[in-house]
């Protein structure tokens, strides 16, 4: 455990970026080719490739790519793992004939620079590829439209746009991580259908079933941080940790991810052998966090620890704290099909006084798990 | 308004009945003819013509036909309303050509007494139909399988239990009216996503958008009476009546429901001139129920005034009491993607000390209305 690490507790001289959704990439749409009713039939297997990484790629995104000559899929891959070779060059690589001539689909714009890897544009362009079709450009200032302008300048046709939507719901961390210095933070809460979340006696052991915790697990898998506050650890210790083996990857593979512990009143943090009473504090990589600014928290772990998904798992205080502040993106809702009564405790503590100033959210999502439903809310 | 009606506050002899959701008719299948794989789609379609008399033919239930010969619709009907012909008159009327030899789809069991109108099987048999087939038996202890015995005698192959779940969603109050002279319960409440339906000021207007509004009308037009508490109609003076014009059919030609206010603390009833303060009273079918047990109010709407469907739209602490009697078929909940915040009102006003004692429900439904979600539960 890394206890009050100084980086994070002290945020005199931050500077908070100024938050913005929108892409800030001009696209210059006439030099692009137009699309075709075919490449969303293969931008739709891209992305499926993609998906294959969603788990495993962290921080980097997970991108997918298929490649096509005359209507036959003649390679596929996906981005495993930061460090390893990107999805194109996996493709390139899985080809069962020449590429000469053929289309290359890419869920994220290729990369043009050189990191760990040599970049993707360079390979796709050396494989003699005719045609690129990407989903959407890579705002990472990195690459933000050169990969594009690699290819096209070795005069390779590039189409720009197909089911970006669709691909960019693959890396929603990673794109406002790179927009907007900011990761991209989800609120996790299990409730009854009359919003308790727990007995007036702190009795909460299950309200949803095993499915649903199961898909808490994806959450969890899917974040480079959990933020939860020093109640729940005290109350719950619980393990907050990727266990699932129904993943459909090893555990092994996918990275832990981070704990944040809000403890603002330090009752745990200095508190002299401490580790040894709960679980999360046997981890190293966990992080007590004794300040106010929750927003300076969020960009200090995107800045310092390349984390872009934040998973919120925490108490009804803390929760509210991230909605009062505005810091969540997506809230989402383990609805039990119960009613635990007007006595049992509040699902969110927010004080509103009157119905204008409510919190309000767009349903994304409505999906049964299990007897419960996960009802996924973007934040309005 | 029938102030304090006399029959309905005096239950001291009456005798609740055994409440079973079994239906009590034993099937002798071996008479039964087998269903046929395009029995599925004509009952299907005979579904859809009985929906075009949900909200019209109460106390009856809504009934569809359709008739078939040579893998052609030659005739279709439903039944309008109380009074009116049966389905199966309508679809016989309606043949383009001689029905003998032809096949009846009845989502219901044709009547084999005489109410209103002449019995259905007989009017089925003397069309010369070869064949009938039923979504499922009439449990009215007046047809309760004397319907099929009459065509079966009459040497008419029949075939039971085509659709039939489906059939019965239709007639879900006349059905358990027959079974068990009790209604059917629906009790409606809309609330935040933390399960709030007021905040602490009692502003309630509105949580819900439009839309949600809207489909209440819905269920409004289902119901033999609305049920609500005194302090509904004193903080809100509702008029609890069906007035949309979007239900596909007239409001004139839809029965308005019956106003039922509970009033144990007896705030409206006997109270010199209060008729002019708010709207309901206004309507001379309002009843007003002073006594405290709400399954003898249940059992007498039913059995005094042929009352099969119940919506109840009260406040947090009325819909509490018919939880905690278990007198809940069905609940309804319109809920909009906002957070009022822990001081909001509660949804369900029910003292549970611990977990084990929730109240379960299994989700049936789950519909986007507008911006808001409806989920439709049925009590466990």
């Amino acid at each position: 455990m890394t206890s009050s690490s100084e980086n994070l507790n002290n945020p005199s001289d931050i500077t908070m970026p100024s938050i913005s959704t929108k892409n800030a990439i001009s696209l210059p749409p006439v030099q692009y080719d137009a699309p075709k009713t075919e490449d969303y039939y293969y931008m739709n297997l891209a992305i499926e490739e993609a998906k294959k990484g969603l788990f495993t790629t962290r921080p980097n995104p997970a991108v997918g790519c298929i490649i096509v000559k005359n209507n036959l899929i003649i390679g596929s891959g996906f981005h495993p793992k930061a460090g390893e070779p990107h999805a194109e060059v996996f493709a390139l690589r899985s080809a069962v004939q020449s590429v000469e001539g053929s289309t290359a689909y890419v869920t994220l714009e290729p990369c043009s620079h050189t990191g760990k890897t040599p970049p993707c544009a360079v390979a796709l362009i050396k494989s003699g590829v005719a045609r690129v079709v990407i989903a959407g450009l890579d705002p990472n200032p990195k690459v933000a439209g050169r990969g594009v302008d690699l290819l096209l300048s070795a005069g390779i046709k590039v189409c720009v746009g197909v089911c970006q939507d669709q691909a960019e719901q693959l890396n929603l961390g990673f794109l406002k991580a790179m927009r907007c210095q900011m990761p991209y933070v989800r609120l996790k809460v299990a409730t009854s259908l009359d919003g308790r979340t727990a007995m007036a006696s702190g009795e909460s052991k299950w309200i949803t079933g095993p499915a649903a915790r199961e898909d808490v697990q994806r959450l969890r898998a899917l974040s480079g941080a959990i933020i939860t506050g020093s109640q729940t650890i005290i109350e719950d210790n619980p393990s907050l940790n990727v266990r699932s083996e129904q993943l459909g990857v090893e555990v092994g593979q996918i990275p832990q991810p981070k704990v944040v512990i809000l403890d603002r009143r330090k009752r745990l943090s200095g508190v002299k052998g401490i580790e040894q009473s709960y679980q999360v504090l046997h981890n190293d990589k966990a992080i007590i966090y004794t300040e106010d600014d929750l927003s300076v928290l969020l960009h200090r772990l995107k800045v310092d620890y390349d984390i872009y998904d934040v998973l919120i798992e925490a108490g009804s205080k803390v929760s509210g704290s991230f909605i009062e502040a505005g810091l969540v993106d997506e809230l989402i809702v383990y609805q039990a099909p119960c009613i635990l009564g007007h006595s049992a405790q509040p699902m969110i503590t927010l004080d509103i006084d009157n119905l204008s100033s409510q919190r309000r959210f767009t349903l994304k999502e409505c999906q049964r798990v299990g007897t419960d439903l996960r009802l996924n809310f973007i934040a309005q």
